[in-house]
């Protein structure tokens, strides 16, 4: 197998030369020159081999592991992963092949969503993580919600602000477009294309005050398609965010939920049933912070097309904070079928008072929007939109997107390493993104929760994430989440003291 | 009759003396003292037997007047019309009195939209009159929704903004309250005791990004107080504002449609419906301009108050902009039942740009919001509120909307003097307030349109307004808008002598 890696790669190419192995690599796995189960070189012989650093070559192996390509087995080697064929608009009578062996004892079981009254106020109460927390009654809460707010770049917004509050921009104090103005779409197509690898022409892009806004319009397009007979359907991944759940709820949508094993969700469970969309977060899933794998994104995006009329929402919530590896690339990336509406926001990296968040339509739900939602007025100020606009214009979002990436690379890991005395009993996950940890304990979640409370710490139970049954394996049953996007380094080190002392027992 | 005026006023009190004498006869005529069919004095007598000016008993009647409580006829005098007597929140067994007399010929027929894909395709064509018009081939757009741009008090908003843009307020962009922040709900609060008569404490105030999207809050409290069992039922009035009828169309309510004659909306209509809201614009009608009549707002409260689940939701959007007698109170005002929904926003009143709506919520439903919808972010950016709030606070946005209404009604008296030769053959309606007048011509609405069209000049046709069957009458179907808000005087008076030659045949 080791003769196929002769990546023809050019040393003074614009590409780094990890990304040039990676995408050689990566393309011999999608076209089948590597197939399932071939082994790949190891990383000092592919270096020698190259004649490329061994860091070169580990980077790019992180990037294939990270995104589903390849697999580390122990003492082994590098394997490629089961990929699904590339993905082709057209019905499959081929049987998929139901990859739910894993970490969890039950799997494959329906989760469907009853709407009772118990379970709305178990939801409820799950909302409670959503909302700012009274925090007087704990001396450290490890939210997975909170963001560093003191690093808002005051600064260039108060100049920006300043430069655009002029006589002669008076005109963007009147009726904007309802999808948001042309300019801010056509920067936020530029920085898509550039980081996330999304195709979007300014067309294709609404903007709108938040992502719960944005659904509120899907929802609306949904319903129109369906000429109103029923209420849309949609599936989600369990355990999940809670606020998007709760969204759909509120708008009498159909839940669906399916689960997650090691592959990622389990898309088989999907069949059979009459979705409108499916709602996931492939590149970060909040909240076990897992990556979906090449395979599964390809079984999901032939799902969607394969279906009549089910889209995939991709919630692409924080995808600039990915501290190891390069960014995993958007799953709309790999749509060809139109069948994916992507999501972004800038309130996760910028700051939660920044409420603009957009979204990507595909071309042939635009006629549907305009005929749905043309008249509605875009619910970002127009001056707002132009202050965004101008703050990635002139490079001032990347710069302090590389600043918070440092700072919340620095937090996790403080967090990591006052943790680590615990790893053995504690088995920690989500580090290479992010803006919290999972950790899944010798006990159930709630009484590691219940410890920590005493101590005043506030942790999230990942029990709490489950908006229908919730599987009885070690993992579903015994972790939280510990955020530390909100908290210094002080505060961090105190509440992993805290958390120490509570689980020392 | 005469000697029941005795108004016991005090000449140093604190309120005028126009509005001592409204407030007086107002109240003797609630209280039953003037009863339906009596004669008031002549402003002349009144004004000698109280030795006060003519003109400020000329004032509190044209108030009296206004809102429905007294009506001229001609020659004769004025007399206390019918009015329902105190709301009071208990079912009735007494039947309510048709009176629906009115300027059409066609009442009381029930206008249930069906929505057929022709229906669907008329409403979608009236959109564009929402939506930025194109203007390049009109050389005068006398459009309704046009607002004054030019005069955006940008020179006080930009020191808000650098003043509130300093360091210590970093905190200003970390995640705010869901319905708000309270600091501006606290303000709005006594904003609308003071200039609407509206009592809100800051806990039912909900702040959002536009009048459209606290409809869709409300939905989804609609449709979760229903259990998602079907969708809600609304009722507007027939012609009404196209964006809340296509919004609710949208979001897949059931629509009801209920005529006006010249008391206002027949509210005898709603009866034996089913209806969860019913969506009325009672200071200011849009398109009519027409403002409800005390007597049919005790009517609706009564219908609202007898129904099992029924709230009325009062969009006071242009309330600022009453040219002759105080403003008109709010429906709001007069709820003691707590059935009523109060909506109002800055939009209109500061610039299109500024998406600040809010909505009061009557007690009983603030459980429901909480429940429902506590989850969700507030949509106005929290920098954008502190600003909001400092402009109302240090008292500009008194001296802006004293100004603007000043300039309004300046262009209001250009386009009332141009059009004056044409009355005789045109009856023009619509001049106490807003940023529109009605012309009522010897043809069908369609024709003049299409002649002031072929003068370069867009007008706006009333039967556009009609989501569902037109009535035949004069009014229906012969009325034009012109509305002169986005215009300058130079425009207002190029289009009105093109329009004049348009209809000179």
């Amino acid at each position: 197998m080791q003769n196929k890696i002769t990546v023809p790669f050019d040393p003074d190419g614009n590409l780094p030369l990890y990304e040039q192995i990676y995408r050689y690599i990566r393309d011999e796995i999608k076209i089948g020159h590597l197939a399932e189960g071939d082994k790949l070189p190891s990383t000092r012989r592919l270096s020698d081999h190259l004649q490329v650093s061994r860091t070169t070559v580990d980077t790019a192996y992180d990037q294939l592991l990270s995104e589903g390509y390849i697999e580390a087995r122990p003492y082994r080697g590098y394997y490629v992963c089961p990929v699904e064929e590339l993905f082709v608009y057209e019905k499959s009578n081929k049987k998929l092949v139901d990859r739910s062996v894993g970490i969890r004892e039950e799997t494959g079981e329906e989760h469907r969503f009853s709407r009772t009254n118990r379970d709305k106020d178990r939801m409820m109460n799950k909302d409670e993580n959503h909302k700012p927390e009274n925090q007087t009654s704990f001396r450290v809460d490890f939210s997975p919600y909170a963001t560093e707010n003191d690093e808002f770049p005051l600064g260039i917004w108060r100049k920006i602000n300043k430069d655009l509050l002029l006589e002669e921009r008076l005109h963007i104090f009147s009726r904007g477009n309802a999808q948001g103005e042309w300019e801010l779409r056509e920067t936020i197509s530029r920085y898509l294309r550039g980081s996330r690898d999304v195709e979007a022409s300014p067309e294709q892009i609404v903007i709108g005050a938040g992502n719960d806004y944005l659904l509120m319009l899907l929802h609306m397009m949904f319903c129109a398609e369906m000429g109103h007979k029923k209420a849309p359907s949609v599936a989600m991944e369990s355990p999940t965010y809670p606020g998007a759940y709760n969204l759909f709820t509120a708008l009498g949508c159909e839940m669906h939920l399916f689960s997650t094993d090691e592959h990622g969700p389990v898309v088989e469970e999907l069949k059979g049933r009459d979705l409108d969309a499916v709602y996931v977060m492939p590149s970060h899933q909040f909240p076990t912070g897992a990556v979906m794998p090449i395979g599964r994104r390809m079984e999901l995006l032939r799902y969607a097309a394969s279906s009549p009329h089910c889209y995939i929402i991709e919630d692409d919530y924080d995808s600039e904070y990915r501290f190891r590896g390069k960014p995993i690339p958007a799953l709309q990336a790999s749509d060809s079928a139109g069948r994916v509406i992507y999501i972004g926001t800038f309130s996760k990296a910028i700051a939660p008072a920044i409420r603009v968040s957009y979204m990507v339509l595909p071309d042939h739900l635009l006629p549907i929007f305009h005929k749905v939602l043309g008249f509605l007025s875009c619910t970002v100020p127009r001056p707002d939109q132009m202050i965004l606009r101008e703050f990635l214009e002139q490079g001032s979002f990347e710069k302090h997107l590389n600043r918070m990436r440092k700072i919340y690379r620095g937090k996790m890991d403080v967090l990591l390493e006052e943790m680590a005395p615990l790893e053995g009993r504690f088995t920690i996950r989500g580090k290479d993104a992010g803006l919290h940890i999972l950790l899944t304990g010798p006990c159930k979640d709630e009484k590691l929760t219940a410890l920590a409370a005493k101590e005043g710490v506030k942790i999230y139970p990942l029990s709490a994430f489950y908006p229908g049954k919730q599987p009885e394996d070690t993992f579903s049953r015994c972790t939280v989440l510990l955020g530390f996007g909100g908290l210094k380094e002080e505060e961090i080190r105190l509440g992993a003291e805290l958390l120490k002392k509570a689980w020392s027992q």
